[in-house]
C-alpha cells in the first residue's frame, strides 16, 4: 500500500514555516505501524498542483493534502482535484449556512469570502470540520483515495485522527511495525555507532537500526519491519547494557519528562537558577501539564547585579572568579535552592555567545552546579559546537537537566562517558 | 529554471524530526529571488530513491539532496547517485586521509566505519566539507545538476550558502522577487483578509498577496515576481494603515526582537514574573545576542509559595483572589520590577491547563500586568485555543510581549483591534 503526503501553499514551500502537518502525518502514520512512500510539498500554482496530483494519483493508493481550502484566494484545492477527477465543482447551500451558523456562534458574521469554502468536487464525501470553518473531503481520483484536509494544524490533525487514519488502518494489510527508540545524550552518531556494531551486525536479519543526530540527543532507532517485537526489545536491552548511563529515555520521552518523573517519584522539588539559559531551563521543567507537582519556580539572573541582589553572589565572587565560574555557579545553586525551599536546584551560568568569550573563557563555557540537601556539584563545559549561540543554550539545558536525572537515579550527577559510575555518598 | 530539494532519511519520513534541511533550503532560494518548484522526502529505501532521483532529475535543472553521507549502513546517497548518473564510485584515498586528520585534530581517532565517506561517484566533484566528516558533492544526472549535501544542519547550511546559491544564481536568468511580509498579532486570518480585500484587488496585476497562520501570529506575505519593489512597498504602506497597531514588525523581525531594539533605543531595561509561561518570556527575551544590554533578569514563581516569598504576593491576596487575579498579576509586575531595578516589569499568571480551569477562571484564562515608573496596565484574556497548554503558554507570552511594545511605542498596553488608540498619560 503505497501512501503519499501532499503539502501545498506557498508559505511551507518558501520555508515561511516549519511544515508540522507533514511531520504529524508522518509520525502517525510510523506509529499506526504504516509508513508514508513520500512526501511532497509544492506551493499555491495550479500548474504545479495539477503535475503533481497527476504523477502521486497514478503510483498511490491513498494521497493527504494538507491546505489549499481556505477562503482566499491562493485557494486552489477542490479545484485542482476536481479537475485531476475530471469532475465540475458544486456549491453546497448547507455548508455555506453551516459557516454562517458557527461564524455566529463565536460573535462575528461570516465574511462573503468564505462562502468559497461551499465549493467542493462533485462526488466527493464532505467531513464536516469541527474546529475551523473549512470543510474538508474526499474523493477517489483513478486508483487513488484522496484526503482534502486543512491547512490548520488542529484541524488537520483533528481529521487525520479521526477519520484518516482509520481509513488507512482498515485498508492496509501490512503487519504491525515494531520501533523502539533509544535516546542518547552524550555521545556523537558515529562513535555510538561504533559501539552498536557488532550488535547491529548480530540482529541485522531481524532489526533495521538507524542513527539520527537531534542535537544534543543522539537517537538509536531499532525497528523490525515483520513486527518481531521479541527481536526489538532483545536488542534494546544489549544496546542499553552497552550505552549504560547515556541512555535517558525512550520513544517521546524527552529529558524534562524523564527528571520530572523522578522528581515526582521521589516526592522531590526542584528549582532553578539561570543565567546564559535565560529561563529556558525552567520552561523545559514546566511544559507538561501537572509540573507544578515537582517544579517550584525559579530565577533568571541575567545581569551581574541581579546575581547579588537575588541569589547573594558576593560582588567579590564576581570581581576575582567572575559570573562564569565554579564560585557563582555554586553559590547561585545552594542560594537558588534555599530561597525557593526546594529540594535541589539546578544553577546555568555561562558564555552562549557570540560575544563576551575571553582565550580563558572561550565563547561556549558553561558551569553547572547542582546543590542538595547535603552536596553541591559542579561541573564545567566548553561546548564546541558549530549552532552557535542557540545551541550553546539548548545543550546548557539539556546538561543541567541530565545531571539531576543522573543525581536522582543515583549515579555521579557529573558522570561522563564513563559507563555505570555509582556516585560516592558523601 | 526548475529547482527541486529531496531530504532522505527514514527519520524524516517518519516525523521523528523536523526537516529543518528543507525548511532553510526554501528559505534561502526565494530570499535570493528564486523559489523551489517542489520539495519532497523519501526514506533510507534504495527503490524509493532510486525512483525519486529518476522522476527528479528527468524534469529539473537543479537537485539539490540532504542526508545519506554518513558513515552507516543506511547512508544511500552515493550509491544511488552514481547508478542514477550510469557511473561506478571511487574510494578515495585523500579524504580518507582528511577524514582521519580531523578526527586527530578533535582529539579522536576516525573509527573504520568512516572510510565509507570517501567513496563517490566517478566524475563528481568532491565539495570539502568545512564543519563536519562527510565531503559533499556535485554530479551531473542527464540534464540535472545534482548537489548531495550531508544532513547535519550546519554542514548543510554551510554547502547551501558557499556552494549551491551561488551555482543557482549564476546558473538563473530568473528576475528578483520583491517580498515582504507584514507581521501581524490580534487578528484572525480571515479577517485579515476582509480587511485588506480591496487592496488586494487594486494591486492584483502587481502584488500577489498571501495569508498564513503561524499561531499566534498572522503573516502577511505581498509578492512582487516582476520585481516591482515600488508595487509592493506602496501596497505594504497602505497595508500597515489599514492595520494599524497590529502590525508589529516585518520579515524576519520576531516580536521578542521588536521590544528589544525598542528598549535599546529608549535606554529601558525589562525584567518578567512568570506563573503559567515557566520562564519562556525570559528565554524569548534573551535569545538575541546583546540582550543584557535591556534584559535584567526575572522570576519564574510556579508555586504560590514563591510568589509569595519572592515577590511579596500576600497569603491573604492569594486567598481572596487567586493566584490567578488581576491583584496577583499586578503585584507580581510591581515587585517584579521593583525588585530587579528594571525600567519596566511583564508579569503572567494563568491557567495552561489542561487541568486546574473552574467556571469562573477556565483553562486559557490569562492575567497580564505591565508596570512601569508611574503606571501599572493590567489586561486579561480568556485564550480558547485549540492548541491546547502549549497554544496557551505560547500566546500567553505574545500577550506580554505585545504589552511592552505597545507601550514602548507609546500606545495604549491594553489596545485591542481599535485601530491607533495613543495611550492617555496620567
Amino acid at each position: 500500500m503505497r501512501i503519499e503526503h501532499l503539502s501545498t501553499g506557498d508559505e511551507v514551500l518558501n520555508g515561511s514555516c516549519t511544515d508540522t502537518n507533514t511531520v504529524f502525518f508522518a509520525n502517525q502514520l510510523f506509529e499506526s505501524g504504516l509508513e508514508a512512500s513520500a512526501l511532497h510539498t509544492v506551493g499555491d500554482n495550479r500548474d504545479e498542483l495539477k503535475a503533481m496530483l497527476r504523477d502521486i494519483t497514478a503510483r498511490a493508493d491513498v494521497l493527504v493534502m494538507s491546505g489549499g481550502l481556505g477562503a482566499t484566494s491562493d485557494d486552489l484545492t477542490s479545484e485542482v482535484v476536481a479537475g485531476a477527477a475530471g469532475v465540475p465543482l458544486d456549491y453546497h447551500e448547507d455548508i455555506w449556512l453551516w459557516i454562517q451558523e458557527l461564524f455566529r456562534s463565536r460573535g462575528f458574521t461570516a465574511p462573503e469570502i468564505n462562502r468559497k469554502q461551499a465549493i467542493l468536487p462533485r462526488g466527493c464525501e464532505v467531513l464536516p470540520n469541527r474546529a475551523g470553518t473549512a470543510p474538508a473531503f474526499r474523493l477517489t481520483v483513478g486508483r487513488c483515495e484522496v484526503f482534502a484536509l486543512p491547512g490548520v494544524p488542529r484541524e488537520y490533525q483533528l481529521f487525520m485522527q479521526e477519520r484518516v487514519l482509520p481509513f488507512i488502518r482498515e485498508r492496509s494489510g501490512r503487519g504491525q511495525v515494531v520501533c523502539r527508540t533509544l535516546r542518547v545524550y552524550g555521545f556523537g552518531e558515529s562513535h555510538l555507532a561504533s559501539i552498536l556494531g557488532d550488535l547491529e551486525n548480530e540482529y541485522a536479519d531481524r532489526v533495521t537500526v538507524g542513527y539520527r543526530a537531534s542535537h544534543p540527543e543522539v537517537w538509536v532507532k531499532l525497528v523490525s519491519r515483520g513486527g518481531d517485537r521479541a527481536a526489538v526489545d532483545d536488542m534494546a536491552a544489549k544496546a542499553r547494557e552497552k550505552l549504560g548511563l547515556a541512555v535517558f529515555g525512550e520513544d517521546s520521552q524527552t529529558l524534562g519528562a524523564v527528571v520530572s518523573e523522578l522528581l515526582k517519584q521521589q516526592g522531590e522539588t526542584i528549582a532553578v537558577a539561570e543565567s546564559c539559559t535565560g529561563g529556558m531551563a525552567a520552561a523545559e521543567l514546566t511544559e507538561r501539564p501537572g509540573s507544578s507537582a515537582c517544579f517550584v519556580g525559579g530565577f533568571v539572573v541575567y545581569s551581574n547585579a541581579l546575581k547579588t541582589a537575588l541569589l547573594g553572589v558576593p560582588e567579590a565572587v564576581l570581581a576575582a572568579h567572575g559570573a562564569v565560574s565554579q564560585e557563582t555557579a555554586e553559590i547561585m545553586a545552594r542560594e537558588g535552592r534555599s530561597r525557593t525551599g526546594a529540594g535541589i536546584c539546578l544553577a546555568i551560568t555561562g558564555i552562549a555567545g557570540p560575544d563576551g568569550g575571553t582565550p580563558e573563557k572561550p565563547v561556549g563555557t558553561v558551569h553547572f552546579a547542582l546543590a542538595t540537601a547535603t552536596e553541591i556539584f559542579h561541573r564545567k563545559e566548553v561546548f564546541s559546537l558549530g549552532g552557535g549561540r542557540p545551541q550553546v543554550r539548548r545543550t546548557s539545558v539539556y546538561q543541567a537537566l541530565n545531571m539531576a536525572r543522573l543525581y536522582l537515579q543515583g549515579h555521579d550527577p557529573c558522570w561522563r562517558h564513563a559507563l555505570g559510575a555509582r556516585r560516592q555518598k558523601p
